[in-house]
């Protein structure tokens, strides 16, 4: 990661789980005493989408469009309350309440979180007033903050008020649940001492930490998607890049910053059915397709290789391969069958004006990466989003290899987050 | 081959070379004494260019866009005239110049053509009076032309006039070259008595006389082309389709006939600047593309494997196959590097209309093959040949699995030939 440097300097024993959580108890304190702004990254597939699926390795990154969370006491000492101005949901709870639920969301503090049961979730529902088949995207996101709150707070609930407001569109495959788990675990964390409170902005959680908030909003994932892959709060949490393969998640050492377009054809698609489309051509076709599965997986190795080898800055060779495997790829994606006329289109327009995209994630719609070099004039950027724009696009200029979860003071945030963060 | 009951009712020796053109000698005359026309197609590669360079399959198929040729005895006897009215040839010369050239195009009847010799070249074109290093399409089709009377005609050389008439455009990567010496070897061999002239045009020559027009018809493009693969000689010949694999070429028995739209870009190309682009391509990154090699090679077995379960009419089903095989395979191209804007264009056109394109040949413009189910509204290919020729390009409704090189009677032959030949 890219700070690697810093995490040895803070000599930390940071392969020894047990050692961490004792360190980290003399940190804070269970007691809410100040203010705390945390923000996660989004994620984006860089390559390797589907093909993953098959066993071949995906590269994750993160998105520079975050989730920011403010922490603040709460008012009266006795309620809890969360605040999700995005999906304009806000809702308070007494802490008396609550306390009668602590014994069945017991961890204790040496141990790994064990994972939301049936039970437990049956319960917040109850709590909380939700039918039992409930999946809209309010009731799974304040089911996954009480889980939280519940488990990490143990015994002695903190009162205190969260707000979480997000840049990122939801159900676009950009990783905002996860990205909302990871900055509540976070948060949560440091509020009750289980980590460290770093003074400094630029100073962040050390890889034990890390570990810690990352498992924590895999929790918070599988209160929400049930039994998601777990790369989306491992991008959340550690940010860069991460390679993905046959379940194992690895972060890849110092990765550059991308500047990127990401845009949102809007158009709704069912990642299973595309999934299941794959399957059905792979066993259809296996001679034509399999080829097409290993070349994407040497398009996310050399893509690897090549981000590693430019991690003090691409040169414009280095920017050409990146360009040409995003065009090989987006050829790929089209043969497996998950390409869509809107992308064909998104494509297509970037395409006129020098640029390369290629689909992120399950396809079929959905958002789409456009790779922008340093050197590009505004001008051409302002005319791409404006043509994108003009066919309903939803388009951001934002970047990919985005530092992971992060410790903010509140007059470093950028005024978008303040100005939320002000209304709510 | 299409024709292989009719072969066997014929009970000739056809794997026995000199048992072929002893057979022969007693079915025609060396003198000239009726008029013969003779057509054979151009050809087109329905998948595996490009990657036949690196040892992979391809599929080469007769095209229905054929050159036609017209062999009368000459006018006084004393002449050979060669008239080619595409390209404003007509050139006559007396016979008893040519016999003076005789002695050094001598070939054994019973030995294979041995191939123009530099000297034979040398000979040529010193007699017509063109220039050394000559490569213009005139000279290059005299040439060829003179080669093959010399060399087939032998000592008796007959007074004639030949008319050969091309529906190809020439320089598209169409074959028209070979259509040209296979029509011009086919009917040089007929009329001198070395192969056989049918009574009747629906009965094909033998595949010992086939390989025979066919040898004498690469020595023709050896004339033209200098070091051909022999692909397109082996179409024009038997038509239908070939496989073509590491220099191997083996008819395939019986396939459909497939209705296509051919376009031609008009976009100029060097095959040899792509051929050299697709090997620099597999050098910088052979793990991403050698597998799309692989997957070009199983998309030609693939689309073999259809066509001949689909020889008494292909299913709706198999429509769908051979129009995902087309697709999947223009991706693959674009991603070896041969596609091109004007290409682009091309295929968003015909997907708007839900047909199914791929370029054919070299690529970097040149031609590209349409499917068009049989169930096709007449209304839609005109609206797609309309979109297509705004662009610039020629279109042509045609089909391919074409048959190889054809004697007529000249009331079967179609309207445009016959106009042409009776302008000529």
């Amino acid at each position: 990661m890219a700070d690697a440097d810093w995490l040895s300097e803070r000599g930390r024993d940071e392969s020894d789980w047990r050692g961490m959580t004792v360190a980290c108890t003399c940190v804070g304190s269970m007691m809410v005493d100040r203010e705390l702004f945390v923000s996660a990254p989004g994620k984006v597939i860089l390559h390797g989408e589907h093909a993953v699926v098959h066993g071949k390795v995906a590269l994750a990154v993160g998105l520079n469009l975050r989730t920011f969370l403010r922490l603040r006491p709460g008012k009266d000492n006795g309620t809890v309350e969360i605040n999700l101005p995005n999906i304009g949901t806000k809702l308070t709870w007494k802490i008396s309440d609550l306390q009668a639920l602590v014994p069945s969301f017991h961890n204790s503090p040496e141990s790994k979180p064990l994972g939301p049961s049936p039970e437990q979730l049956d319960f917040l529902k109850t709590f909380a007033g939700f039918s039992n088949g409930t999946t809209d995207t309010e009731s799974l996101a304040v089911l996954a903050f009480l889980y939280l709150y519940l488990s990490i707070c143990g015994q002695a609930l903190p009162s205190l008020e969260i707000v979480v407001w997000s840049q990122l569109p939801t159900g676009a495959g950009l990783g905002s649940s996860a990205a909302y788990s990871v900055s509540i675990a976070a948060a949560l964390l440091a509020t009750s001492g289980k980590i460290s409170i770093p003074a400094q902005e630029n100073i962040r959680w050390t890889q034990a930490e890390l570990t810690l908030i990352n498992s924590w909003a895999f929790q918070g994932e599988k209160v929400i998607h049930g039994n998601p892959s777990g790369v989306d709060n491992a991008v959340g949490t550690w940010g860069g890049a991460l390679r993905f393969q046959a379940g194992e998640i690895n972060p890849i050492e110092r990765v550059p910053v991308l500047e990127i377009l990401l845009t949102n054809t809007c158009v709704p698609r069912s990642t299973k059915t595309l999934v299941a489309g794959v399957k059905d051509k792979l066993l259809k076709f296996p001679g034509i397709m399999e080829p097409v599965l290993s070349s994407i997986n040497a398009i996310s190795e050399e893509c690897q290789r090549v981000l590693q080898a430019g991690v003090e800055g691409l040169t414009i060779e280095q920017y050409s391969v990146l360009e040409e495997l995003i065009d090989i790829n987006q050829h790929h994606l089209n043969v497996i069958g998950v390409g869509h006329p809107s992308l064909d289109r998104l494509c297509q327009a970037t395409t006129s004006h020098g640029l390369h995209s290629k689909l992120t994630g399950a396809g079929g719609g959905g958002c789409a990466i456009t790779l922008l070099r340093p050197d590009i004039e505004p001008s051409v950027v302002d005319a791409v989003k404006q043509e994108l724009s003009a066919y309903g696009y939803q388009c951001w200029r934002t970047s990919i290899g985005a530092p992971g979860v992060s410790l903010h003071s509140s007059s470093m945030l950028p005024e978008d987050v303040t100005r939320s963060f002000n209304k709510a």
